[in-house]
C-alpha cells in the first residue's frame, strides 16, 4: 500500500495540468497549487500517507459530511422534513431547483442542502455552541484535538458569500430556514473553514466505514446512509462521473479535499488544490481512480 | 432465503396499499394490480422465488441495463459522446435539461438517454436485426430463449409515445440522434415490450454480479460501472431516495419490475405492477428495502 | 368622462369578488379591501376622479415608473448594462431567469430589476440623499408636496424582503450590483412604501402622457420608451393580458394601484387592494378595461 | 414619404452589416442577402414603396397573424383555452416553459403557439381546405390573389422540422392537439412557406390598422386585440426591444420579413433576409427604426 501511494504521489501528485485554485476567497486563492497530498486509514488500524498528507488545507464542503451526521444525531429522519436525498442534477450554487421546490433543497451536499443542515444543529444553540458542537464532533471522529476553524477564511468566506446569501434568504422566503439568515450564514461560513490534514481527514472519516478501527460515532445503518448520498451527491453534478470512474462514495470540497469511504476497508482523504470543470480536485479525483483500480476497490464488486 | 422471501411475499406482497398500475397503455393498464413476485440468484449458483416469480410482465425500462450494456460492446466509450453519466434530478421525461444541454440527455436510464443508446446499437443494422441482437443478449443473459417481445405492448407504446416522440425529434434537432426518429423510436418501444417473469430478469441480471454463476457477457469493469449508472440513476428522481433506503443499484420500469444487484453476491428482480409518485414499483421498492435490511445487504456496508 | 368613472366607481368599485389584498407586510395585510378610486388627469388639464380617489394607498411596484426614469435621468442608456428590456414571462419575483442569464435581469419592471436601478440612482448618494431625489421627482411629478414615505411600510418591507434580499444577492454575486446588498435593500425597501392617492398617481404620470398639461420631466422619446416598458413588462406574468384587454401601458403595484398612460390622451390611477392571480389589482384592472372599452381608448385604434 | 423611403433604402438597405440568412432550409439559405425592401400602405389608401418591395420572399413566421386571425375568426376567444397570451420570456423554439406549463404554450407567436393555432383552424378539415382557407384571407386581405404556398420550402421545411415535431408531440401528450402531430405540422409547414413581396404583405396587413383602406376582415377590437399581441410577442425574445426601440405593433419571420401596424395611420412591410440574434430581420428592424423616428411614428406617443 505504502508502495502504491508514493507512486501515486510521484506521478499523478506531480502531475503538470493541475486544473485551477478557487479564487474566491483571498486566503483560498493563495495556496500553492504544487501540493498533493493522500492517506488511507485501514479498517484494521493500519494508516499509510504520501505526499502533503500532513499540510493542513480548508475542507471546505466535506465538512458538510460531518455537518449531516451530527444534524441526524439531534433531530433523526426530522431533518429530510427540510432537505431532500436526491441528485440535484445541477452546480453547486444553482439556485433554479430551489425555486421549482419551492426552498427545500435536493439533498444536504449542495451549497442550500449544508446552509438548511447548518441550520438545523443551529436551532437552540448559540452559533459559538454550535460549532463548538461540530469541531467537538471532528475532534471526536479523528481523535485528534489540533483541529481548528481557520478565522481568516471563515472571515474572507462572509465577504464573498452572496450567491450562498441567496440561498439561505430564498429558503427563508418559503419558510425553510429556522434562524436569521445572517446567523445560520455565519455559522455555516466557520464550518466550511474547517482546516485538517489529509490524515487528520482520513482518520475522521473512520467513522463512516465500519470495522474495528477509529471511534463508533453513528450506527451502522445510519453510516450506510451518509455513504449512499456521498455516492449520489457527494460531487455536484460530477457525482455520476465520480461514481462510474471510482466506483466509491466521497465528498469534495473546493478547497481541493475529498474524503472517500471503502465500506469495510478503507476511509482515504487525496487533496490537490486544483479543481476539474465540477469544482471537484482534479488531481485528487484522478489519484481516487487510480488508486481504486489498483487495489480493484469498488463498492460494485 | 426461502423463508424470509416467503415471507415478504405474504406481508408485503399482500399490502392493501399497491401504488398506481401505468395506465397511458392499454395493456398495462390491465395488469391485475394484485400480484407480487420475487426471485433471488446467488452467485454460488443457488435460486429463490416466491410469490408470482414465474409469471411473464413487461419490463418497461428495466430493458434499458441491457440496452446499455448492448450500446457499450458496439462502440465503447463513444457511447458517451451521446449521452451522459449524471443523474438528471427531474422526471424520466423530463425535456427541460435537454434544452439546456442541447440534446445530450443526462443518462442512459432516463427516456431521452435510453433512445439515444438504442440509436447507436441501431446504426447500421434494420430495426429487426438490432432488436433481434438485444433479445439474444438477454436470452443469453438468462440462459433461456423463452424470452419474447409482446407485440401488442410494443404498438400500444408507439400509439401513446407522443412525450417520447417529442424527445426524440428534440435531440434529432440538435443532431444528437443518427437514425430517422420514427425508426428509432420504433425499435425503442419494441425494447421496452419485452416481457420477463422474476426469475427469468434475476437470471439475466447476473452477468452484471460476478462470482461464478451465469454466463460472462461484460468485462468485470463494465459491469461495476453499469451497476454505478444504476445506483446514480436507476430510479429517475427517486434514485437518490432508493440509495438511500436500499443501498443498492438498481433498475425500475414502469411495469412494476425492479433489477437490484448486490455486487459479487446476488442477483435480484422483484415486481408489483403499482408505482409509487417516482413511478417506480411500490411495493417492489418496499420488498428490497426489507430484504436488505434482513440480510444486512447494502454496498455500503 | 365624470358620470362614467362614478358609474365605474359604483359597479366594479362595489364588486363583490375584490380579490386577496397582499398579506406579506402587516400594514398592507391590514387595508380595508372595501375600497375603489379613480382618477384621470387629460391632457387638457382637467381632472376628475371617483371613490376612494382622495385615500392614500402604498403605491409599492408602481414606484419602479419613478425609479426608472430617475435612473435614465442619471445614467442615461447606461442602465441597459444593468437590466434588459424584455418581458420574463415568470412570476415577479423568479430568480430562475437570473441564474439562465447570469444575473442581469430581465426589466426594470420585476422585482430583480427594479433593484438593480434603485443601485443605479443610489450609487454615489446616501440612502437619504438618493431616497431624497427621487420623492422629488415623483412629488415635481405631482406639483404636490405632500406625497411621503410610509416608515412603518418600509420597516415591514425590510423584515420580511428574504426573497429580494435573495434577488440582491444573488446579483451581487454576478457583479451585478455597484452597493453593498443592505444597503441597495434598504433603499429599495423604502422606495416601494410611498404612499400617494389615486389623484396624487395620477397627476404624476402626466409626465409620461405628453400634451399641455403638467411638468415636463423627459424628453417625449424617454417618455415613450417608459410606456413601451410598462406595456410589455408592466404587470409582470400578466402583462400581456392586461395589453390584450386593455391595450394601454400600464405599472401596477401589490398595495393595489395601478398607472395607465393614454398616450397624448390621459393619466389614469386606479385603486382597489385585492389581487389577482398575477399580483395586480383585480378591480383596478377591471375598472381599467371597462374605462377603455367605453371611451374606445387604446393605443392600438 | 416616398423619399424617405427611398432613402432609407439607399442608406440601411445597403448596409455592410447585413446579419446572418437563415440556413435550415436549403430554399431559404439560397435566398441572396442583399436585398432589401420596404412598403406602406396608408390608411388614406396611398401605397409607397421602395427597394426590392415587389420581390417574393417567405413570408415564414409573419402568417402567424393571418393565422390566429383565421383561427380566432373560426372558435372566437374558445383558442384561448389551448395557448395563451403572455409573452415567453425565451427563445422561439424554446421547450422549456411549454414543460412548466404543461402543454399550453405561451402565445400564439411561439413556434409552440403557432403550431396549437393551425391545429384549431384545421380542426374538422383536410390540410387542403385549411390551408385554402389561409390562402383565400390573405388573399382577400391583400386583395390579390397572385400569393401561393413555396412547395419547395414548405417541403424543406418539414424535412428539417424535428424541433417543431418535438413541440407538436409534446403538447399532443398533454392533451393539447386535436389532430395527429405528423397531420397538423404537414398544414404548419405549408402555412409558414407563403411567398409575397413586401407590396402584397402591405397591403394583406391593412385589415388590422383601420382607416378606409382595405377590406375589413375582423372587428376593430379584434384589430386591437391582434396588435397587443403583436407589440408583446411579435419578436419572439427580442420583442420588448422592438417595442421599446420602434413603438409599433409588429411581427417577423425567419425569412427576413417584418409587418408592422401603425394603428390607424398605415400598415408597413419591411424585408431583407439576413437576421439579427433574436431571429429578427435586422435590416428590417432597422429601417422600422428609422422610419418610425423620421415619421414621429409611435403607439406611445
Amino acid at each position: 500500500m505504502q508502495a502504491i501511494l508514493d507512486r501515486i504521489a510521484k506521478t499523478i501528485g506531480a502531475s503538470t495540468e493541475r486544473g485551477q485554485v478557487a479564487t474566491y476567497i483571498p486566503d483560498l486563492a493563495q495556496v500553492d497549487p504544487n501540493q498533493f497530498g493522500i492517506a488511507v486509514c485501514l479498517a484494521n488500524g493500519q494508516e499509510y500517507f504520501a505526499g502533503d498528507a500532513r499540510t493542513p488545507f480548508s475542507i471546505q464542503s466535506v465538512s458538510k459530511v460531518f455537518a449531516v451526521a451530527l444534524a441526524l444525531g439531534k433531530v433523526g429522519d426530522g431533518l429530510w422534513r427540510y432537505v431532500g436525498r436526491e441528485p440535484s442534477g445541477l452546480a453547486f450554487d444553482s439556485i433554479m431547483l430551489l425555486e421549482r421546490e419551492r426552498g427545500i433543497p435536493r439533498n444536504p451536499f449542495i451549497n442550500a442542502g449544508a446552509i438548511v443542515t447548518t441550520d438545523t444543529y443551529l436551532a437552540g444553540s448559540t452559533p459559538a455552541e454550535a460549532l463548538g458542537g461540530l469541531l467537538r464532533f471532528v475532534r471526536d471522529a479523528a481523535e485528534d484535538n489540533d483541529i481548528h476553524i481557520n478565522d481568516a477564511v471563515a472571515r474572507g468566506e462572509m465577504d464573498t458569500a452572496d450567491r450562498n446569501f441567496a440561498l439561505a434568504h430564498y429558503m427563508k422566503s418559503h419558510g425553510n430556514l429556522s434562524q436569521d439568515a445572517q446567523h445560520t450564514m455565519g455559522t455555516y461560513c466557520h464550518q466550511c473553514a474547517i482546516d485538517m490534514s489529509c490524515l487528520q481527514l482520513a482518520r475522521a472519516g473512520r467513522f463512516l466505514m465500519g470495522g474495528a478501527a477509529g471511534p463508533r460515532l453513528v450506527t451502522p445503518e445510519r453510516a450506510r446512509r451518509i455513504q449512499a448520498l456521498m455516492m449520489t451527491c457527494g460531487h455536484y453534478d460530477g457525482s455520476g462521473d465520480f461514481a462510474f470512474r471510482v466506483g466509491l462514495p466521497g465528498k469534495s470540497g473546493v478547497g481541493g479535499g475529498i474524503l472517500v469511504i471503502n465500506p469495510g476497508v478503507a476511509s482515504i482523504a487525496v487533496w490537490s488544490p486544483g479543481l476539474n470543470a465540477y469544482g471537484n480536485s482534479k488531481l485528487g479525483t484522478e489519484a481516487m481512480e487510480a488508486l481504486a483500480q489498483e487495489l480493484d476497490w469498488s463498492v460494485f464488486s
